[in-house]
């Protein structure tokens, strides 16, 4: 694939990916792809990641249905980030059951959460 | 610092920073942090970052004038990635005279710039 080639993927052989709510530029996780998982990315329009702590392709949604229908990629300036637009199935990114995974936010010396569960993870994954 | 405590840096002493502008939504940069470079960003409010090529601690905008304004702080359900909203001065982020640094989409099989230069970096860091 030749868009591919373009890519730098580190030392690991991996890349940071970023998706963001392709309507309300929300963003919603950060995660990994190694060349595989962005190369299924495009050919199924879907988000695939690799997952460093389970050492294998991660097809998002497989477990959760929360999948990320993907709207638009791009590549920084380096070529060694990607950023998927996407439309994410659910309303759900977080495995917590949160819109966004970026739920903490800094408020003085502590990091408070400001979004609520939409969905009790063991719903989602029980 | 105690907000630091929470947050997990990896093997390298490193955490992934996404910068976001704070009004538009539109993210702009992905870049590293240290735990040096995320305690001056929360002391002085502005963006500071850690250069993995030049191995050393990176003030957004020292050369370029192009300092990010912090708006808000945020940190994913596992601590271990930093979202940055920000004022961005001088209304450009990349290295290449840019608002953002994800101007390359893709486009089938091609990257193609969909973003022009604001300014000629020559002009910005001549």
């Amino acid at each position: 694939m030749s868009a591919l080639k373009q890519i730098k993927f580190d030392e690991k052989g991996l890349i940071p990916a970023i998706s963001q709510d392709f309507k309300t530029g929300e963003i919603l996780m950060f995660a990994w792809m190694n060349q595989e998982s962005l190369k299924l990315t495009i050919k199924k329009q879907q988000a695939v990641y690799y997952s460093r702590s389970r050492q294998k392709i991660w097809f998002k949604g497989e477990e959760s249905g929360h999948i990320q229908h993907i709207k638009e990629i791009f590549t920084d300036c380096d070529n060694d980030v990607i950023l998927l637009k996407i439309e994410q199935i659910g309303g759900i990114s977080c495995h917590t059951g949160r819109i966004s995974c970026f739920f903490q936010q800094l408020d003085k010396k502590n990091w408070k959460i400001i979004t609520n569960m939409i969905k009790n993870p063991r719903d989602i994954y029980g």
